[in-house]
């Protein structure tokens, strides 16, 4: 077994050309986890589709490719907002068995890329943003640490998908009155959820009065996202598992603020890569994903300045999404990467956290 | 004389309670010329009032300091729009008469930054857009020159305001139905007219066909802005004038695109400041002010990949200055930068310009 | 055959459970016609994809209901962009053998309401916005008159769906540099050639200068959408028809601005409906389908006075939409119709048009 | 002394020359009360600075008419949002001493248009949105009782204006932990202080639980505007004094939900005007100010049905003004009128109010 890594292409979110060019290299029958981590163009506010229509067709992508049996054993995770200097793709990410060929030669030890998948049961309305909803997302990581057959301490990135309960269903389940939960809160439970499993948050800690108010709690290996669409916890966990093949690695870090470029030039020269004296990656060409997850600070200041990203018509994430596109995009020379905000119990307030997955040299 | 360059902040587009701070350092008797040049925080859209605030509530200012005679001897230039990690900000530069103390030792030769500005007449509505329109642009641009008494060779960067006559207007006039000019249009023949000036366009080259198509023909030192609420040309001119005091200088450079921060790096060290191994600035307090101006590809392409700012609900502007703002952002350790967009006869298409005034060393 | 018109609701424009509750009180095999008319609520800009989830979702309905052969006889058109006091649904219609206990009494005699589709061969880029187009629009238009059994004048509505170009299509294709055609270009040769098959624009008139600019030549019975997912042309066409069943008949006329209710009353009454003295409708269950196209003035003004349909930064046809929504919904007391905006060569300039489907008395 | 109601054009946010040739028809020393209601046509999010542009323009023009004295007995309120088939512009109240040759005859006998105006303290932002600020807003409504010399049952309109501290403001003072004042708040007190004032609302019911929450407490002829320019509340009071002169007089009544045009035409037969069988006013010039704030109900549902109102990337007031406007428009025949959005315990959950000034026949 080995994973791979892949970028494909989309003209918009419904097409699938690319990514059913790029899946049909590997044998569905040999597949053991498929995941996509998409990025897709809507316009990230509460009347954008562009999810929903992503994985409408990715759906019946697979399902043409590989039947029903391949969708069973698929986890796919789409992400709205693509602003600034950005591309709208996909990551495909494919747990297969290797083909004689590629299969790595005995004097090569090491650790390689791990995938592991997990999902809860339902939650109901009423559980969403609670500390239970916060054990449920501990519980679909630890799965998923199983499934990739890694421990804690071996895990790169946990990306969790939490759900939220759009306001009309609260509504009429008679909720809206007593709460209502935002993506924000639900995402907040997601990230302490994931802290617990990977050891960065105590489970103790996690208590009604302390979600979305004490941020010296949080996971640091952890990217946490919310959707309508789903009524679960998903989680996609990547990691790096001794004697496995596929020569690739994957390495993260948490970052300080949106501007905090140099602990990500730090993560990539930790990770092997080289830096020429503009400071831009020398060797991007092996960096096989770059994922970046952006918060700002409760007062919208950055290096103690004012900005606008609390006091604009444009939604604070995407102000910060669009600022990390210009940082990646200058630094690695592409526009392709994956850059998601709101940070919530991910890192403290106004941090983020950055993953990259490199292949190795030679 | 001696330019002053100073930044000056804002909690909103009307205040000025910084600005009259930092313009109460100067005797308003000695100053020759006041230039302000804003970045104010409304939508950028045509629904944004936030230059017209910051214009009349520093009018409002200038006249209580210095009354109407410091007024006359204003040049006011914001601009909106203020996306990514950006603040709101402005940059105060005041050609006075040196104080005895701050003049310049006579062993202390070399040039200083130099400041100048010019006004045309009101222009016709039919006019905007035009040949003649680039042609008053380019003489108003050489009385600038002329008031900062530098040469064409000297300008580090020439800052046009041209106008844009209202939809309303035009419709009112009876021009509408024979063409709309826009914003953009208005900078293109500012962009042409501005480079006939620095030498850098041939006015011979200049004719209606070739406007807004032939974009081979485009000024290298020239920001191009422009408003309704101006029915004249408006130019600030930054040079470096030999024998002038003040010890800053101004230097330019155009970028290939919104990614290049290659070359805001090399323009960096050219004008004396230190990179650190991460390619960040060492010494980023000797930076006075930084202007940055970007653009985009006719296909909205960067580096050869599809992004969303064509085909998006936000204005392609909004999308380059926020991505701009992570590349200064991250390079200088702040917010405070003055960043624009649309660079239509200014740059190549998908190309911009940087200029930076910097502090001698010691 | 007897057309019946249903409205259907959505939770969000993935959501087809009303629809095929709807759509299954009919026996697909006896189904000769399905058209749907759907309107979702994506933020209407370049980067909504509702329509197409709608398109992909219905599709998959009808293929689970009635398999590709009742596919292949079902017609689509959804149009997005729902602001004001407006609700997002679709109307289906159905023109089906009519079960024998629904079969007309032999003592009706009168007409009612017919339905007929055409469709046009694929269009190439540089085609679109042409007197080519306008032909084709016109021969569509034509053939959806013979599919439905109806003249020229018996038509009460011909809905016209027009292919847009993408623009990064059209630059591929070599076209950008030449002209851009956008949506409202693509509208006006719908117009025009709707225009021309129901006998209210001379062929002869529609010339390239007059495209878009002459708006004396203007269709009275035609709403023209436009879309880049199609690249052919496509015809909805709704007429009265002697010795029909199915107890509708349908009305149409031109409004003269978006306030224009007056002449949407006169059209209700002539319809049969009855105003209570507040110029409300008193019999508004008899309404099965309401339609309205609104347009505005090139000034953008209204009765004389200045409006922000121009100057704001949402765009026009949401202004007028939601305005609209105020109208129709006040005087029929629901927020279930569907209103659409953009009316260049389906009215003179500022003005639209209404049809509404009426169910006979008793 | 008589109230005046002129309405004034404006060609952006900052002109006053309506404005200004509007007041100068009146002799400065006579007015005893000058009072402004603008609308202005900003984008109505936070990065408006439409409301300030206006304040500051018009304050400047009433300092150049009369002087800082008749400054000092002007009230001035703008609100920004014109959405939909509506025109910025503003109502200018004059309470003036009447010319002789405008005097009323003896002989004419009954109440006319009465004019009061009140302001409070400066409130600390800790204040904001309690039970304190309430009592404010209830003080204040009595004092521009008093003013206008009317009694409570003799009130039309209240309009307050309750301040709303900025978030950075908050932050700044160290209550941004504590909890958020929106404008919504704001203007939830504001409801029920002009409530207790107006006898609708009784003191003892306002308690902190049921601020924001027991929406059966509200007023019922206040429309209440907040805005982070001011720090204190105050309140425009309109109303009918017996014996006054002018000839005007105001009316209000709730309505039921934003689509309920049949209570404002029962409003205006009430206030003497005339419908035709359209349910048109016949008689639209005779009105000399028309009001209008709607609400929505907490699911956003119209008569039952799902609209876009909370689940669109367009604020909820937007879809309100626009809708409302389609309908007054349609009701009066113009666009000029003033609609304001946000009803909390200012009338029941979806509700609104209307009121009109009409000018007496003859």
């Amino acid at each position: 077994m080995a994973v791979s890594v892949l970028a494909y292409a989309t003209a918009n979110p419904g097409d699938t050309s690319d990514f059913e060019r790029k899946l049909s290299r590997f044998d569905p029958r040999r597949i053991r986890r498929l995941a996509i981590l998409g990025k897709t163009e809507g316009n990230a506010d509460s009347n954008d589709f562009s999810r929903e229509l992503a994985l409408l067709a990715t759906t019946r992508a697979i399902e043409r490719i590989g039947g029903p049996a391949l969708l069973a054993r698929t986890t796919s995770l789409f992400s709205t907002g693509c602003e600034g200097a950005y591309t709208p793709f996909g990551y495909l990410f494919v747990d297969a068995e290797e083909a004689r060929a590629r299969r790595r030669r005995p004097g090569r030890p090491g650790s390689g890329l791990a995938l592991g998948v997990g999902r809860s049961r339902s939650l109901k309305a009423r559980e969403v943003g609670t500390v239970a909803h916060a054990r449920i997302v501990a519980d679909t990581v630890r799965k998923a640490m199983r499934d990739a057959g890694v421990k804690a301490a071996q895990v790169g990135l946990a990306i969790v998908k939490t759900p939220v309960m759009p306001h009309v269903a609260a509504v009429e389940e008679g909720k809206a009155e007593e709460r209502r939960i935002t993506s924000h809160d639900s995402k907040a439970v997601g990230g302490l959820g994931a802290g617990i499993a990977l050891g960065e948050v105590s489970g103790r800690a996690v208590t009604p009065a302390r979600i979305g108010a004490d941020h010296s709690l949080h996971a640091r290996r952890a990217m946490v996202f919310s959707g309508s669409e789903v009524d679960y916890v998903e989680v996609l966990l990547l990691g790096n598992k001794p004697g496995a093949g596929g020569g690739l690695a994957i390495h993260s870090t948490q970052i300080a603020d949106v501007l905090d470029a140099r602990s990500i030039k730090r993560l990539l020269v930790k990770a092997g890569l080289r830096l020429d004296r503009f400071g831009e990656v020398a060797d991007s060409e092996r960096v096989a994903a770059m994922l970046l997850k952006v918060g700002f600070a409760p007062d919208g200041r950055i290096r103690g300045r004012r900005t606008t990203i609390l006091t604009s018509h444009i939604d604070h994430d995407k102000h910060l999404r669009a600022a990390a596109s210009g940082i990646l995009g200058s630094m690695l020379g592409t526009t392709e990467f994956f850059i998601s905000a709101d940070t919530i119990h991910q890192a403290p307030p106004g941090g983020g956290l950055c993953a990259c997955i490199v292949r190795r040299r030679g």
